[in-house]
């Protein structure tokens, strides 16, 4: 997508070195950092300086194929098995992250020289898979539409196009009018941070809503359809994603808003059974006591807004029944939520 | 209730002046300030510096005793009706504002001299309300319970005790264990900063969670009752409350959660027959974008929290219809919510 009028990736590589924006700084600061040893692509990623299923997946491939290229003739093997456990343990949830690395190592066995290759392919694959989940998704938008939005599923999240805004970059492009209602997506901000900061990039009309406002605005007629992103899909089509996503669902069912959720089926989870398998992350409750902005001189600043003597709970995910999900737009097609439909997907 | 140990009410009077906590500060600072013009009582209601709708009440009553105070007597009327106007325009969704100018502003035109005894009585029934909502609400309470609330509607935002928190402060007089989890309720924080400090003042155990998690919990089975506060009660029993009501009584009534909404019967307006007669109060964008708390210096601060090129929608309300709340909490008892019940509160 373009930033200020220039196109880029999330994460790219020229072969020897890969270049990545650095997601901590924005929407504030727009900074390309580029690294030439995996172990610098390991640091991006634990500090979340990458962030996102897609983009992490990219940027584990990359990390392992710039561990082929430097890895010495006499410890080829225990070099790369060393990168590859702390490629692999950077963020241990992500399966992007495992089948990028897993697909990598594996070509780079059969021939060093196609390390870097298979990387590059993989990254180019994230992001027709995207293009292709917004082209389908594109079937559900009419000129005019507005569309909700939670947490980031844009294209900082993949290497290009991203998900739930796939469909929404795709009607832009073509001409359709089109209004964006961003749920700023407590307590990290990332729709206020990140989505926002997208759709503000790429010119399209849109305005950030404390997330308590989805339901109002869905009764007031104001909302056509919604759609976010996911983290796990199970094999009933039970949904894990960001905080927040399953009221929203439960709102739009009761409203009758259609709920859609966009991600590629590298997110769908087969040993989930049900969403009762997905296990939720619980992160630190200083994410909720504390938060990170701007202050009146440009700097970056984190600041108490709860009370002093309170603590908080931050449970990171919720899962939404699939019952409560209208459909699943993937690269391979749109789907309704049964086990045979997702089983379908596989085979 | 008790703040370190000493007794305050969150709104008062001498007679000559009205004093009041500066609620803008907490939970950071805890200040009381003193007023001795109207103007300067719809200051502190525009500001926010007090606020809630019982605490709003009594303040515009006290506001409009101090203009029967200083109105001269050559211009009498005009005075009055000026300052009426003014007062009235500060929080146009608050019931209890109107409620409070109009009794004030009654009792003064038949004798100057009682405005504000009135005032002063209003704000002691207020007192007296909230106390009684917490006695009916109690029955709804069993030892062990664990309790959302969304927003302040503790002792804060009335004179004292509060309504949605009123239940909660008996229930831990009579020794009852008793848990609450806390909306944070954003844009402006009042479960993080208000409700999160009234609770620890009170030694009560609580803990904060982004408004995004109540439905999660609520899936989880760790919410026995939900209790809210409200702004605007239609004759119908649609309820005008912060925003993000609405999506938690969506939540509970899927999940099987008992909702109650309680505030006393100056709350209810019968000349709204629903809740599509309720104006909704849009404020400023900024309360959005923008978030203040404390920096490492100790410093109050406002940072930017959404990307600089976006604006955001700020709905303060919305309006949860009659059938998904479980009951009201009156200081009359507890009702069913349907217009002959309601009507009877009034005859």
């Amino acid at each position: 997508m373009k930033v200020d009028g220039q196109h880029y990736r999330t994460v790219w590589s020229d072969g020897r070195q890969v270049s990545y924006i650095e997601q901590n700084l924005l929407p504030f600061h727009f900074i390309i950092r580029s690294v030439s040893d995996y172990q610098k692509c390991c640091d991006a990623i634990r500090n979340m300086e990458i962030r996102g299923a897609g983009a992490i997946g990219a940027m584990a491939g990359f990390a392992m194929a710039l561990a082929f290229r430097a890895a010495p003739e006499k410890k080829f093997l225990p070099y790369l098995e060393q990168a590859r456990l702390e490629i692999e343990s950077t963020r241990p949830t992500a399966r992007n992250l495992f089948y990028a690395v897993e697909k990598v190592y594996g070509r780079g066995m059969n021939n060093r020289l196609d390390a870097m290759a298979e990387a590059q392919r993989l990254a180019d694959k994230d992001a027709a898979d995207s293009r292709q989940i917004g082209t389908y998704g594109l079937s559900l938008i009419r000129d005019g539409f507005r569309v909700e939005t939670h947490c980031n599923a844009g294209w900082l999240a993949f290497v290009d196009y991203g998900t739930a805004l796939s469909p929404v970059y795709l009607a832009h492009e073509s001409g359709m009018k089109i209004f964006v209602y961003v749920d700023e997506t407590r307590p990290r901000g990332q729709g206020a941070r990140l989505t926002a900061w997208e759709l503000h990039q790429a010119g399209i009309p849109h305005v950030i809503i404390p997330d308590n406002a989805g339901a109002s605005l869905m009764a007031q007629g104001k909302i056509d359809i919604m759609i976010t992103g996911a983290d796990r899909i199970a094999a009933n089509g039970d949904t894990a994603n960001k905080i927040g996503t399953f009221e929203k669902a439960l709102a739009a069912k009761a409203l009758g808003v259609p709920f859609y959720i966009a991600a590629p089926t590298s997110t769908f989870d087969l040993n989930c059974k049900t969403g009762k398998d997905i296990v939720i992350e619980e992160r630190s409750p200083d994410e909720v006591l504390y938060q990170e902005g701007l202050d009146d001189h440009g700097q970056c600043v984190k600041i108490r807004v709860c009370s002093p003597g309170s603590s908080a709970l931050n449970p990171a995910f919720d899962v939404t029944p699939a019952r409560y999900i209208t459909g699943i737009i993937t690269e391979k097609g749109i789907i309704k939520l049964n086990t045979s439909s997702i089983r379908k997907l596989f085979t």
